[in-house]
């Protein structure tokens, strides 16, 4: 089963004085990879909103940090649906560096998100159609 | 007459890999300053936007950069409006940094603000009891 | 004993078109309260990199999200240390909003920081001096 | 003579509150096409610092404003060099998203970017080997 990967350049933006990605932003780039995973399934979240009225929503994330990203280096983030529930998904995603030939894991998180509703921000079921794509592809 | 002057720190986040404050994030600065600047005249933009249905949206901005800020300085943004319209109006404001007893000027930015209907995004003349407000103030 | 609370404002550059705060934006938060957490002990860590070239890094972190913060929100974030090792800290932090009377809670983070080589990031014994410092406080 | 342009999609990191693209992100959203459009000139910046020393820095910024990109645009960014000195570079760039077969402009930026020592942050000529491979391409 092949793995869901996106690709993503480190700019100056995401860095810190520390010289590296400043830890916070490796959120961002999971949750790029996230939309781009749905994307790829035929998921737009805009429309989603607009004619679902839902939007997700992260519960819970935690992340493991092993080895920093730097300036200009060219990252793969993985997506992963490790749980599926009837209104939040658990995701597990791997951000790496390709060094040679070798893959270097940067860092490891798991991100439970919810579906909730685009206006009341409660717990919604996740729409039909999408449960059954998700399914199709996992 | 004196001007308003807002304190601003820098932390990590807002550096990059180059040692220094990256250059957007002084716009960031600069609105902050702003937004306290609405505030210690009794305008609360959350409220403007339910009550009066506008928000405010930048048309312009310039800045000139002199010297960095660097991680753990402690900044100064002033506000001062250099022209105003009907609609819109225009600030001049200056991020600086003591060192010593010197306020050294680090950038200066002018920036055109509009207000604008909060759905729609079209030009809407800034609510009468603002302006006489501001004017109060300048 | 009293707990260290930073308070932290909302601005437009921390919500997200969902209308609320971004969820990687929580971690610039609870960092922020860390930097002036250490400050309000006396420990600035510029000063520390170039003095004694250490700096933190952050090894993972763990947040589980409550409740929603928007623009606009006077927030109040806590800092606590749970765990003291010789080369790392673990952080359990709150972050809040006053609503009327009550604090109410919109997420918990649990932050393990490391002492690194600011050069070589390899782990390092968090200096003497500052080990002495937290014990004496907490 | 072609334009070099990047595409860039707008996540949800980049919106605000506004329902829109926060206005310092297009900043950064420059700043990623000039970067990439010294990539395809051969001109890695990490290297450069490395080898020659230098950084680039932006010394003046402006932006005008026409109309707000949204969450899920896929937007173009353009680079131009419309002035070259010996030690700095003026570029022009537009932000257009495309909306069925027209390009709609949504802003336009002018950046005045320094040759910078990478320490003393001074500024130095832009090395021969680059203003050389700038004016085989412009």
């Amino acid at each position: 089963m092949s793995l869901f990967t996106w690709p993503i350049r480190v700019y100056y933006e995401d860095t810190d004085s520390g010289g590296v990605v400043y830890y916070a932003n490796y959120l961002r780039f999971m949750e790029r990879a996230r939309t781009e995973w749905l994307r790829s399934l035929g998921i737009e979240q805009d429309r989603l909103r607009q004619e679902e009225r839902v939007i997700f929503a992260v519960r819970s994330v935690s992340v493991d940090y092993f080895s920093p990203a730097r300036f200009n280096d060219q990252l793969n983030v993985t997506v992963a649906v490790v749980k599926r529930g009837g209104a939040s998904w658990t995701f597990e995603q791997k951000i790496s560096r390709l060094d040679g030939e070798q893959q270097i894991a940067l860092c490891l998180g798991v991100t439970k998100v919810a579906c909730l509703d685009a206006e009341a921000f409660h717990s919604r079921p996740i729409p039909k159609q999408i449960q059954l794509e998700i399914q199709r592809v996992n």
